[in-house]
């Protein structure tokens, strides 16, 4: 098959997201939308479930997963039938991407143990969401032990084995919900296991497991043979290396198929039994593909979280980034290295400090935003941390909270709502230098995700605080994008990703120029941001004995 | 005149607030009120002239207080002149306190600049409210100045002098506004210019001013001749060593009257002329009075701000107490050293949160009341420190602005009021942990204002945070029953102050005991406040490296 001269081919994403799943039909030869359906997980609070006596805890109903899956590709076809030079059998391929790390456990049919009656409220048998930070404890040891017994899996993963990760979550629950861990057969990432299901896959050992998640999850790496070894994984537990051998013995980069769509979900979803589909990925990486990532360039995928990508080629040397969370050859472009980092919450501290905090909905978001835009840096006195989730980069603790400093009897609600803008934005830069300190180049950045369009402001301060130029990329829905680029170069409509990205992704042409006055006092504050970052972070501890001062001086500087 | 068998003589308090002014009528026998009434001044934002470019400005119209003066006694004159047993003609004196350090500049007439047409709208020719810290930087320059020169003076003032003090705002206007300055034949304190008002005084050099604002705001002391002499002041500037011999050679405490009622305004307010009027005192020094100020006792006022204060009998010796506020011999009650220390947001601090930050109004209150009392210490993982307005006591900093750590992205309106309250009542201890150290035994606290009675969790955790017995002062006009003493104990209608006291104050039935597993978390999560304390108040840095975890810690154990 080779479908590059065939102009009426199209190609399927499937974006799941944190609150809600996203199908988008795309044209292969221009990348053009035909469709896209929406549909919010129905569970929990926004398709989370959530523990009152723990704010560590989230959880997804699996079932949820399989219904959105049927419901928004549903959705999309009906959008891009109602269009001329559409047909649902010109769909050549599927690409599917999730969050993750988000593990869920099976039974021997590659069944979610949640969808079984015994388990069905069992909250540890649940998919363990990405931001579940209940593990810490385990994250902990894990890095203790790997840095006693096995340093090279630990340099790999920044230094830091993260509680949101695919071993500190199967172990926390093997020590808090045994039941679930002895009646689960195998545990699967959700971005495996969405396509193994299109896939009919029932057996766990079958699954076509993706290099993502494995490498930068699961310290999966083909230098020391897969997974950790049983004998480390003994250290962990002894269940856990009795595990190993019912997970995955390759993991698979995007040149490899996930498997071929079988009859009964073709059936369900109304597409043709046998096409292709991709080998799953985390959302942010196929992002990073719709967004055009290329070598030297830094995709931002801004949402709830920031997820930071890019790429060098394999057939560079890349040196192990401290507090970085992973750098995987094939997990984001086959044929390169995946250089992966983030913010734990960016688009969630909005909402936190606008609904939770100040009481509003999306119309104070918009007063908010206004109000803002009116203020100078400095302003405010303000300087927040953005660790309302904990720090993933470069820190890598759940553990840490976040700061507000410098309030006064006068402090507004838009003054808070800029500074903690403000505090993603030096949290941003600080990855930024991290990378460029080892010797990776960071030449552009192109942001995406919904933010990157609701709020200009944020993009002028981001472009302001790291002296940038921001771009933006041209699909409001990246990630689905990414995944339908995966399945048409799997299914042959493009020869491989720089071409499919040269002909599917674009940018807007609106892009975010540093403003040199500004530059000028964020450069000052940013030195007082990493004091309080190096000093709570619990790197090194800096004098903030007069950051009080100094904002205070910078606010009546610049009113 | 002795009235003590004489069952139907009153009293006249009244007292001047931050938004308003009360009056109150009491029987000298008992206390009772026979009449009370509020004025809300009109000018500014709830009585206050604010600036939008400079959040430290705080300036009030004068002129609301002589229409204040007259709404707020006719107003209670109506009310008790409506029960048996009181006519006008039977109020023997008048008392008054108000806010300070709230300096006004006024001409030779001794009319305030402000009531002239000239400076009417000139913010520098306002009374200077006691929380304008427009003049920190002159506050620094004194503190610097006077420990080189006049150690004495400084350690009297807990070792640094504040930019909400008298010389401070005086060496600010000459600065700022030199018209202002220069047009100002004197400068009074607005607790002494109510009283000369009421008397008729027409020269700013015959006004009786009051020890207690002398001695703890403008550095006055009988131990070097009153003021600070005028080589001193010509090291600040010339202009100030010119002023002194404008101000005053000599400060009375309350034994000594500020005049008696002129006809002018005995006219307008429907009092006999000639009555007594009592020496102007700051209102939380009548206020501890009317709260029954004794020996080993604190009496805290808590409002917007909270004062403290505490006597010892002069015939002790009394240390220099570093950070606190001043201890000044007559400051309060006549016999005895007055101590004085506070903090510079407390109800304010809540007002900002639920109303400016909530968006709430007096309904919000009530909810984050009762849902914040639901749970328990260390639960929500916050910790705040309470300077929003800067800090009073101990670290003396108008400098220092608010944090508030330990935010998630699940931390709830409800939990932030609580954690607010609990860092004024951290904030509390300090104070009286300061005081003890330095050999002044505190036994019992009584505690006065209008949140004492409207937040009785603000009660419970200043109960368990000290780990003292919480007791509430009987009158919740404590400030304005204080005056009228005063005015009683002049008018001959008890023979002293105790007498007094004895006589016409008394103790709600409810008092707040420390709950011991509340008081152990608290002890705990004081260690990490005094961390953070220390280190931002630039006092001693502490290892800060690790709060945000120890927090976290406490949350988990006391869910």
């Amino acid at each position: 098959m080779f479908y590059s001269d065939e102009m009426s081919s199209f190609s399927l994403g499937v974006d799941y997201g944190t609150n809600s799943v996203r199908a988008l039909i795309v044209r292969c030869k221009d990348g053009a939308e035909f469709g896209a359906s929406v549909y919010q997980y129905p569970s929990g609070n926004q398709g989370v479930l959530l523990d009152s006596k723990d704010p560590y805890l989230a959880r997804q109903y699996p079932g949820d997963y399989l219904l959105g899956l049927e419901k928004s590709v549903r959705g999309a076809l009906a959008q891009a039938g109602a269009r001329r030079g559409f047909s649902a059998s010109e769909i050549v391929g599927i690409g599917v991407d999730t969050t993750g790390s988000s593990p869920l456990p099976v039974n021997e049919r590659n069944v979610p143990l949640a969808l079984s009656g015994k388990f069905r409220k069992n909250l540890a048998a649940q998919c363990w969401l990405w931001k579940d930070h209940t593990s810490w404890q385990e994250a902990e040891w894990i890095t203790g032990k790997a840095v006693e017994h096995r340093p090279a899996y630990i340099a790999k993963c920044g230094n830091k084995y993260s509680s949101e990760w695919f071993w500190s979550k199967i172990w926390r629950c093997l020590n808090v919900a045994p039941r679930v861990f002895e009646a689960a057969y195998s545990w699967v990432e959700f971005a495996d296991w969405i396509p193994s299901i299109l896939a009919g896959v029932r057996d766990p050992l079958l699954i076509q497991r993706g290099i993502c998640a494995a490498g930068h999850k699961a310290m999966y790496s083909e230098e020391w043979g897969g997974l950790p070894d049983a004998e480390f994984l003994k250290l962990l537990h002894p269940e856990l290396a009795a595990l190993r051998s019912r997970l995955y013995a390759k993991a698979y980069d995007a040149t490899e198929p996930a498997g071929h769509l079988c009859p009964e979900w073709a059936k369900k979803l109304g597409l043709s039994a046998g096409i292709p589909i991709a080998i799953g990925e985390l959302d942010v990486h196929y992002g990073a593909i719709g967004s055009g990532i290329a070598p030297e360039a830094l995709v931002k995928v801004i949402g709830t979280s920031t997820c930071d990508c890019a790429v060098v080629a394999a057939s560079n040397k890349v040196a192990d980034i401290p507090g970085i969370c992973g750098i995987v050859p094939g997990a984001i472009l086959p044929g390169y290295y995946g250089i992966e980092a983030g913010q734990s919450a960016v688009g969630d501290i909005f909402k936190w400090w606008i609904e939770k905090i100040c009481g509003g909905d999306e119309t104070l978001y918009a007063v908010l935003e206004r109000k803002a835009k009116k203020l100078h840096p400095g302003e405010s006195g303000l300087l927040a941390l953005d660790w309302n989730n904990g720090n993933r980069t470069i820190l890598v603790d759940p553990m840490l909270t976040g700061l507000l400093l410098g309030t006064t009897l006068h402090t507004t609600q838009a003054e808070v709502y800029r500074a903690l803008i403000e505090a993603t934005a030096f949290g941003a830069r600080t990855i930024i230098e991290r990378i460029e300190e080892y010797g990776v180049p960071i030449r552009r950045i192109v942001c995406a995700g919904g933010i990157t369009l609701k709020s200009p402001l944020l993009m002028q301060i981001y472009a302001d605080v790291t002296g940038r130029v921001m771009q933006v990329a041209g699909s409001s829905q990246a990630c689905a994008l990414g995944s339908a680029i995966s399945a048409a170069v799997l299914a042959g409509a493009h020869k491989d990703f720089p071409t499919a990205q040269a002909a599917m992704t674009s940018l807007k042409s609106k892009e975010y120029t540093p403003i040199p006055v500004n530059q000028r006092i964020y450069n000052e504050l940013y030195v007082l941001y990493r004091r309080l970052h190096d000093t709570f972070g619990g790197k090194e501890a800096a004098d903030v004995s007069q950051v009080m001062k100094q904002l205070l001086k910078l606010s009546i500087g610049n009113h």
